[in-house]
């Protein structure tokens, strides 16, 4: 049978690294040891307090579906999260609850892109967002970012890259996979850029309260005329529970409301109650424990990574990843994954995943494992160069 | 701010039942009593195997992502649930695991549409289906079914309604709002006739299980060249889990991986986890108990129903709803449900939710209320027309 497939598809990649992760477990599978620094999830398990609100809402059995945009005292409890902690007023009306940052990503785009609308995206970054405007007809536009800008698009390049199609803008700070921020300046004067073009811009604020050596921020504290994509996966450790939320400008919240109700009918109703445990002190606590570990993971993995030949030319200040060039070890990053797993058995992603700019020349790596085991991991790195 | 909405947000409609809905809770909130019919889920706890599988996988807290194609041994438990409940043969590698029915439609329909390709969708019907269409660009066009063919479409109909844009039809057995069933001779029917021009079947097989005086079954049992969605929100009772699956001709499985990789990442891992036990035999006892439960209710509430006036031609076998003409008793269901919450108190959903067949002259009546409830919901609809 010879399928009879949308063109969309032949435009959509995998994620390569699933195919060096499956050599991974090959290996691990004939005893061999291997440390895994390509995955895009912390290491943590969910919060305690998290975990015992689910579990008491479970008790009840009662897992019904709940009201599209999300629970409203969830919603009450992120708006008021924003106010306390960032000092930004978000109306609750504002806040959609989704199927992680990836359901907002597809609801912020559905509602905004016509067939050959074009989005701007850095590139390196997270590969779902290009293949999400493609699913919707969209077209994405690569920018290519480097070190020079920390890896984000600066208002002249959103400028120079702009045509009469162009829809917006996507950034995201902290940045995956390159770790690099934009300041309330750079997106100001972003968003500026995009305002004046008659766009929109989307931050996407997923790696938001994971920063080292600088405080977290949002947009909101001082716009509320762009899209912003956030999540319970990353700070509050919850990937598998899939939940996260969008804060759409008022005027378009009915809309995505409809479409949130045929694309989802409702976000997931446990997961809603384990994040209603979120922002309690007792939480907090444990997750902002869990930021002084990256950030020691990061000052122990960065040097020592430069040591061996790695260049980082702009400091990662958030998430948990390095994006390191290897031209000075070697000339592709595809070849030199599948060398770091078979000889050494180091699990890093190519560049490849995170766009055309210059993949064979970067490697993400991850920190998020054990202190001892990124150590171990530097030492193997430098047996593979003896 | 004027929002920049994509076309296709005008071409979608909401649930118009949540406007019904609201006026519920405000007339609840005064302390009226209101009888709720209106609710397309089981009002069943999930059963408390899975809510056990749950919450004892919940006290590892290690709640990552999972593959995206769902977890393999969950994949494995359903290839063997077709294959022992329903003597179908279907490799785990074609079963991917989805957050509910909702994203595995989302999945075949990416996949498989084209901007301008055209559905045919029987209406009235599920409404969501046709959202989606256009969401990908697609053309969902009516089918009108009525009760002369027990509100199903034949295989005449989809040849008088093929174009050189059609790519294929989407039916579901039981059918929601009509609850009735296809039988195998009319799906081997309804498959010839979209294969002979070379177009796509998918089959929503979301109310497997529930049916009533006749024995459930999947097309899987002879086709592997058809797509089939399906659920654990209805015969198992997991609405607020989200979480579902979907049935792919092996040819498009690859294809499909990468669009769950962008789009949802993973489903949900806790609800994978109690789907684990959603098989088990305690489990089963639990749901064919409430299977008897739902057709003692339909049992009670049809002749009732039929005795008030309302017309139901077409016996529905199956899901939890009876679509009733009310032609006898008002001009326009809308208004009549409007009567029906505001004078005596009883919520049900008027046909405009399904389509553009007849929608006036419609109501769905879902049993998804204790007995008890459903006859004083009777008694009620008496005194209206009293
Ligand atoms: C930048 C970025 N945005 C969005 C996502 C989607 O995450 P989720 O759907 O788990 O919230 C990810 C996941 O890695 C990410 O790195
Ligand atoms: C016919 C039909 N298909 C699909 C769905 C989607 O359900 P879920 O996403 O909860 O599996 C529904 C929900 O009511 C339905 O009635």
């Amino acid at each position: 049978m010879t399928p009879h497939l949308a063109r969309r598809t032949a435009d959509i990649q995998p994620f390569h690294v699933m195919e060096l992760l499956r050599r991974a477990r090959e290996l691990e599978a004939q005893g061999r040891d291997i440390i895994h620094m390509e995955v895009g999830e912390p290491d943590f398990p969910t919060p305690q307090p998290m975990i015992d609100a689910a579990t008491r809402f479970l008790t009840s059995g009662d897992v019904h579906y709940t009201a599209a945009l999300g629970l409203p005292q969830l919603r009450e409890a992120i708006a008021r999260f924003y106010h306390d902690r960032f000092g930004a007023d978000v109306a609750p009306e504002r806040i959609i609850v989704t199927p992680g940052a990836s359901g907002a990503l597809m609801l912020a785009l559905a509602a905004t892109t016509d067939p050959g609308d074009e989005w701007l995206l850095p590139d390196p970054g997270y590969p779902s967002n290009r293949h999400i405007v493609r699913s919707f007809e969209g077209v994405a536009r690569a920018l290519p970012v480097n070190a020079d800008t920390r890896f984000q698009p600066t208002p002249a390049q959103v400028g120079g890259a702009w045509t009469p199609r162009t829809r917006g803008l996507i950034v995201a700070t902290p940045s995956n996979p390159t770790g690099t921020l934009l300041d309330a300046a750079e997106l100001a004067a972003l968003r500026a850029a995009v305002l004046a073009r008659g766009g929109t811009l989307i931050v996407d604020e997923i790696y938001q309260g994971l920063t080292y050596g600088v405080d977290s921020s949002t947009v909101l504290r001082s716009m509320d005329d762009v899209f912003v994509v956030n999540s319970f996966s990353k700070y509050f450790g919850m990937t598998g529970w899939r939940l996260g939320w969008l804060v759409a400008p008022s005027a378009y919240v009915r809309e995505i409301e409809k479409l949130a109700q045929h694309f989802f009918i409702s976000p997931s109703t446990p997961a809603q109650h384990a994040a209603l445990a979120a922002f309690a002190p007792s939480t907090i606590d444990i997750l902002e424990a869990r930021r002084n570990e990256f950030a020691t993971r990061r000052d122990t993995l960065l040097p020592a990574l430069r040591q061996q030949g790695f260049i980082v030319a702009a400091e990662p200040q958030g998430a948990f990843y390095i994006y390191a060039d290897i031209s000075q070890l070697a000339a592709d990053s595809e070849q030199f994954a599948q060398r770091l797993i078979e000889e050494v058995g180091v699990a890093a992603t190519p560049g490849l995943d995170f766009g055309d700019n210059q993949p064979r020349r970067h490697l993400r790596i991850a920190y998020t494992n054990r202190q001892e085991r990124l150590l171990e991991a530097v030492e193997r790195l430098a047996r593979l160069r003896a």
